[in-house]
C-alpha cells in the first residue's frame, strides 16, 4: 500500500498548543538563516570538481554508518547492500537491488532520526510525496537516480540551494588538501573550508602510525623522531590547515585523558614507540599528552580545538576483520571529563583566546561534569548533542541539562557532523525546530520572555556557530 | 473518611488533549490483545494443582518484595507483617492485623507503580469501589478472601479472564520441573512453560555451590568435577527445560562480565572452586565463563538468552542474617556493557538464530551503551524497563533513551517479570498505555504516521514478545 | 530598550492548560505556608544584630558563587567585579561600576535558576517593575541601596516579612557560635539555628587541620591527639551546638565512602597524620571512618545527618592560587554510594532514630541506588535536588527519578542551601510551584487522587522539612 510523504509544517515542536504557537513564532524568524556547518565529514571533491552525484546508494546508503548500523543489527548483510569484504566474497553490486532491499527495511527507521533526515531529503530535495516503501522503492530510485543526472543537483548547486554560508571538512593531518586547493583556485566562491584532525599522526594505536610519522617528517621537512621536531611538524600542518581556510581542529580519542610531562618524558615515550618498544600505557599517555601540546598550539595560532572523546571504535572484531574499520560498530563508553581535561586546563585554561569545544556520548556527563566545566572555566564550551544524541529526545536531554547551570552562551550552535550531504539542511532543520521549541516552553512557563527567546533562537540557529568557531 | 475507588479511563496517558486522543485510539485495538508473558515468576504449583488462594496477605503482600521493601523503608518491622525471622522471635500470624497494618501505610505507594498494580487489582479484579485505607481494610480483607474461596478466581481461570496466551515461569537448573511436568499432565490447556535459570550451579558465591553440583552431577550422570561433565550436565539440563516448554533462559549475575578462557583454565577454575581453594577473582571470572558457555549453548539449541545484571543483592546485611535472602534489599549498581560482553560477542556475536536479550538497572546504560550495541549487533536486543524502572516513567525514560539509537525493532516488548500474579493484567495494561503513550507524542510531533503507530502498538503490546522469546 | 519586569502568576507549572489548572489550585493552598530552612548558609550575625544590608554588590552578587562561576566562564574578570585576589593587584572598588558590569551580562543567566532567583528577588522583595539591563542599571543600585536604608529591610524584618518559621545556618566545629548567641540573649523571637559542620576538623586535606585539631582540643579540654580525646571532643562540639538549637549535622566530603575501622587502626592513622607521615589513602579513609563516627554519635545524641558528597572543590588551580578557594570552581564527579555507605549502614543502619539524609551531585545516582536505598534503609532518606540541579528542570529529574521507587514519604521537603537570604522565597515558591506541577502531571494522569495531591503539596512544602530535621 502506497502512503502519502508529507512533512509536519509543525513537526518536532512540542504538542501543547500554547507552546507550539510560540515556537512556531519563534521558528519562521530563523528558518531561512543561513547553514553555518563548522563541523562535518562531507567530500570536499564534491565542491571541487562539482561531478553529479552517481545514485542514490551511493549518496544516500553506503556513506551512512546510521543505516548501515541498523540494517546490519536486523540481520542484513552488509554484503547484500554491496559492502565490499576485505576478501573476494561475492557482493551485490546491482544497486536498484541494493535500494529495494533498504526500501524493504525501511520501517526499521520509525522512531529514528535516520527517517527524518530522509524523509526531509526524499520531500525537500527530490519533491517526492509518497512514503518509502517496498512498492514506491523502483520509483524512488528512478526519480533519485534521474534528478541527479540534472545540473541543479551538482554539488554547487544544491550548496547554493541549501543556502550554506560556510562548511567545514574534516582531513587528516597528512591530507594533501588538493581538493581544498582545488576549490580554492576554481574560482567557485562557495565557502567550504577544511579542519585539521590529526588522530593519523598523534594515535600511537594506529597500525600506520610509525610510517604515518616518517611521512609526516618528510612532507615538513623535520625530524619527527625528535619530539621537537614532531611537534615543529604539526604546528606547520596547522599552518597549511590554516590556509586552506580552516579555524578549527578535532581530536577523536578514546577518552578524554590529557596529561602535562615533561619534554625528557616525551621524548622517551616517542622513542619506545618508534622503536616498537611501546608499554601498555603509553597510546592512552601519548594521546593524553598530545591533547595538550594541541591545546599549546591553540593558545599560539588561535584555531579552536574540538574534543570528541568516548566511542569505542570498530567494537565488533568480526566485522572490522571482515569489512575493515568503519561500518558502524562503534559504541560509546563512559566517559570522565573532571579528572581527564585538569592537565589541559592547568596549562591552557586561562590563556587568552583559547577556545575547547568539548562534545560526549556519555549523556550522564552533561549535568554533572560539563555544564559545571563550561559554566566556570572561560576556555570551554559545549559541543551540541554528538552522533547518537544528534536526535529530538537526544537534544531536548541536551538543552534540559545543561542550560541550567552552563546557560546558552556556554555553547556553540549546532553541527551538522554528517558526510550525508543532501541531509544537511534536514538536520538543521530540525536543529532549529527543536531549539524553538525549548525557548518556547521556557517561554510558557514563565522562565524566559520573548523577546529573549527571539534573540537566542537567531544565537542557537546562526550566531554562536559563527562566533564559536571564528567563522 | 472512605474515598471512591477508580481507574481513569484516560490513565497513563500523556496529558495533553490532542496527544492523549491519539493515545486512546491506539490503545483501543490493542487493549484487549492477549497477554504474552514470557519472562515472570509466578509460581507452576498454582497452575498445577488449581487450588484456591488463601488469603489478601499471603497472595498480595508476602511475595511482594516492593511492598515490604517501601514498609521497611518508613520503619515497619517485618516482623509485624508476618515475615519470619531465622531465628524464633514472635511475629504476626493474624492476616487480618497484617492486613490492617498494611492498608494503614497505603499512603506510602503514593506515586509509585505498586499503587497502581494493586489498585488496578483491587478494582478489576475483586471490584472493589473505595479507596484502600484504614477505614476499608477490612472490608478489603472480607471481600478478597471471600472471593478466594470462589472457582473464578482459582488460578486457571484467573488465567483464562486474564486473557493470557502463554505464561512463563522461572526455575534453577536443579528444579526438578514437577509442577510444569503436573500441568502437562493434567489435560489443562493453559500455555504455562518454565525457563532455565541456572544461577544455582554457576554462581561459586552461593554458599550452596558446591553441594548443587554434586546434585547436577547426581542429576545428569555426569562428572561435574570435570569441565566436560559440568558443561554437558547443563546441556543436559536444558533440554529438559524445553522438553517442559521452555524457550529461554536467564541469568542473574552480579555484573555483565563474560569471559572466553581454554578449556584448561576452565578445568582449573573448576578445580580450585570445587577443592576450597578459590581465589579472589574465581567468582566473577567464572560467572563472566559461564555466560559465554551459555550462549555457546544458545547457539546450539536456540534458547534464547537473557541477562539481568546488576543488582547487589542482600545489601542489608543485619536482614540477611535475620530473616535471610530475597527481603527486598537489592540495590541496583553502575553496570558496564560495553567492555562486559564483548567476549561473549566476539565468540558468539554473529552465530545464526542466537539471541541475548539485555536488561539494566542502570539507566545511564540506555542511551549510551545498550542502544548503540543493540542498534548494531544483530544477536543483541533490549529487554524492556526492569524492576525498578518498570513504572511509568521509568517505560518512558526507556523509549525515550533508546529509540532513537536502536529502534523499536531491537526491543522485545513487555515483561511482567512478577510473582504477583494479579497483577499481570494491570502491568501489561500499563505497559501498553504508555507504549501508546509514546507513539501518540510522536505521532503529534510529526516524528511518525498514525498507520505506523497503530502497527507499532501491536508490535509492542503483542508481536515483539511472541517472536522475541519464540513463543 | 527598557523592558518590564513581570513574575508570570503561573511561572513554572506545566505548560497543559488542564495540568496547570491542578497545579494553581495546589500551590494556593501552600503557597502562605510559613518557610522551613533546615539547611543554608545565611550569616547569623545579620539576625545577631540587626545592621541594616550595604549595597547591592555585597548583598546580591559577592556571595552568590551563581552569579561569579557564570560571569568568569564568559570572560568576566574578577577583579572587575571586585573580587580581591590574594596579591595586591588593583581591584575594582565602586561597587555602582560592579553593578553595571553585572548588569551588561545579565543575559547569561537567561534559562538559568539564578535568573529566576534574581527577578523574583528584584520583583517581589523591592519592588522593581523594569528587567535589569544596562539601560537599568543605575535605576537598580539606587532603588535597592535606598530600599537597604530603610527599617524594613532590616535583615529581622525581611525575616519576619518572608514569613521564615525556622532558619538553619551552617557552622564548622570551631566557630565559637558567638552569633548564634547574640541572637539568643538578644530577645528577639525569630527561629534562627545552627547545624553542626564539622570539615574543619574531620578532613586531613585541609592545610590546617593538624592545627585545628590543636584548637579543638584546647577549646574542649580534650587530648585530640588520642582517639578517644578526639572523639569526645566532638561529642562536646555536638552538644554545644545543640545548646544553640542545632538539630543536625552536615558533612561536605569528596565522597560517600565510609568505613568502620578499629580503634587501633584509627589512633595509629590520627598518629601519621599528626606526625606528618600521612599515607596517600589517609584522608579519604579518615574521612570514611568519620562519617560513621558521626552516625555512631547520631545514634547517641539523635542529631539527622546530612552528607553532602561529590565536589571536586577549587578544582581550577590559577584561580585557587590567586583568589583563594570558594570562587566558584567546584565541579561534581562521579558518585558511587551502594557499596561507599555500606560499613556505615551495617554499622549504624538500624538503630532506632538514626537519620542519614543524601545529596548527590550526580544525577545518575537518583534511579540507580540512592532511590532504591532510599526504598529500603529505614535510617535513609533523599536531600532535595541540590547545588546545580536546585532549579525546575533538576527538580523535574529528581521527582521523576525517585518516586516511584522512594516515594514521597522518604524524601525530606526542600532546602535552599543558599547564603543568599534575599532569595530565600524565591526559592521557596519556585520548590513549592514545580512539586505542585509535579503532583499536578500525576493526577491529570491518573496517577495520583487529588486529595491525596493535595495533601502531599503541604507535606513538600512544609511537613517533611519539619519532621525530618526534627524542627
Amino acid at each position: 500500500m502506497t502512503r502519502p510523504l508529507r512533512l509536519d509544517p509543525d513537526r518536532f515542536f512540542p504538542a501543547d498548543e500554547r507552546v507550539r504557537g510560540i515556537a512556531r513564532e519563534l521558528f519562521a524568524a530563523v528558518e531561512n538563516a543561513p547553514i553555518i556547518s563548522p563541523h562535518g565529514h562531507t567530500d570536499p571533491a564534491w565542491f571541487a570538481y562539482d561531478e553529479a552525484f552517481r545514485d542514490p546508494v551511493s549518496l544516500l546508503l553506503w556513506p551512512d554508518h546510521y543505516l548501515l548500523r541498523m540494517l546490519y543489527s536486523q540481520g542484513v548483510r552488509l554484503e547484500s547492500l554491496g559492502i565490499k569484504p576485505l576478501d573476494t566474497s561475492v557482493t551485490e553490486t546491482d544497486r536498484r537491488l541494493i535500494w529495494r532491499r533498504f526500501a524493504e527495511h525501511y520501517r526499521l527507521f520509525r522512531g529514528t532520526p535516520s527517517r527524518l533526515w530522509l524523509d526531509h531529503v526524499f520531500a525537500e530535495v527530490f519533491g517526492l510525496d509518497m512514503r518509502l516503501s517496498p512498492v514506491t522503492a523502483d520509483i524512488y530510485f528512478d526519480a533519485i537516480s534521474a534528478a541527479l543526472a540534472k545540473p541543479e543537483f551538482r554539488p554547487r548547486a544544491l550548496f547554493d540551494r541549501f543556502n550554506i554560508e560556510v562548511l567545514a571538512t574534516t582531513e587528516p593531518a597528512l591530507d594533501g588538501l588538493n581538493h581544498h586547493r582545488a576549490i580554492r583556485s576554481s574560482g567557485w566562491m562557495g565557502r567550504v573550508i577544511t579542519t585539521f584532525r590529526p588522530d593519523d599522526v598523534t594515535d600511537p594505536d594506529r597500525a600506520d602510525f610509525v610510517v604515518n610519522l616518517q611521512r609526516l617528517g618528510a612532507m615538513t621537512n623535520e625530524d619527527t623522531s625528535r619530539w621537537g621536531g614532531y611537534i615543529a611538524a604539526l604546528v606547520q600542518r596547522r599552518a597549511a590547515f590554516r590556509k586552506l581556510g580552516a579555524t578549527a581542529t578535532d581530536h577523536g580519542h578514546p577518552t578524554a585523558r590529557t596529561a602535562d610531562l615533561s619534554p625528557e618524558a616525551c621524548q622517551a615515550m616517542l622513542d619506545r614507540i618508534l622503536q616498537g618498544r611501546m608499554e601498555p600505557r603509553d597510546p592512552e599517555l601519548f594521546r593524553a599528552q598530545m591533547l595538550t601540546e594541541m591545546a599549546q598550539m591553540a593558545c599560539e595560532d588561535g584555531m579552536v580545538m574540538q574534543l570528541h572523546p568516548g566511542s569505542w571504535r570498530n567494537h565488533n572484531s568480526w566485522l572490522l576483520k571482515r569489512f575493515g574499520p568503519d561500518k558502524g560498530a562503534d559504541i560509546p563508553m563512559r566517559t570522565d571529563y573532571v579528572q581527564a581535561l585538569k592537565p589541559l586546563l592547568d596549562k591552557c585554561g586561562r590563556k587568552p583566546g583559547f577556545s575547547l569545544i568539548v562534545f560526549t556520548l556519555d549523556e550522564a556527563a552533561y549535568s554533572r561534569e560539563l555544564a559545571p566545566m563550561a559554566g566556570h572555566y572561560p576556555c570551554l564550551k559545549l559541543g551540541p548533542p554528538w552522533w547518537f544524541h544528534d536526535s529530538p529526545e537526544g537534544m531536548l536531554r541536551f538543552r534540559r541539562a545543561t542550560t541550567e547551570t552552563a546557560g546558552f552562551y556556554n555553547t556553540v550552535g549546532f553541527n551538522d557532523d554528517t558526510r550525508a550531504f543532501l541531509s544537511i539542511p534536514a538536520r538543521h532543520d530540525l536543529a532549529r525546530r527543536m531549539d524553538c521549541g525549548y525557548l518556547a516552553e521556557l517561554v510558557a512557563t514563565g522562565r524566559l520572555e520573548d523577546d529573549e527567546a527571539a534573540e537566542l533562537a537567531m544565537d542557537l540557529a546562526y550566531n554562536f556557530a559563527k562566533a564559536a568557531y571564528h567563522l
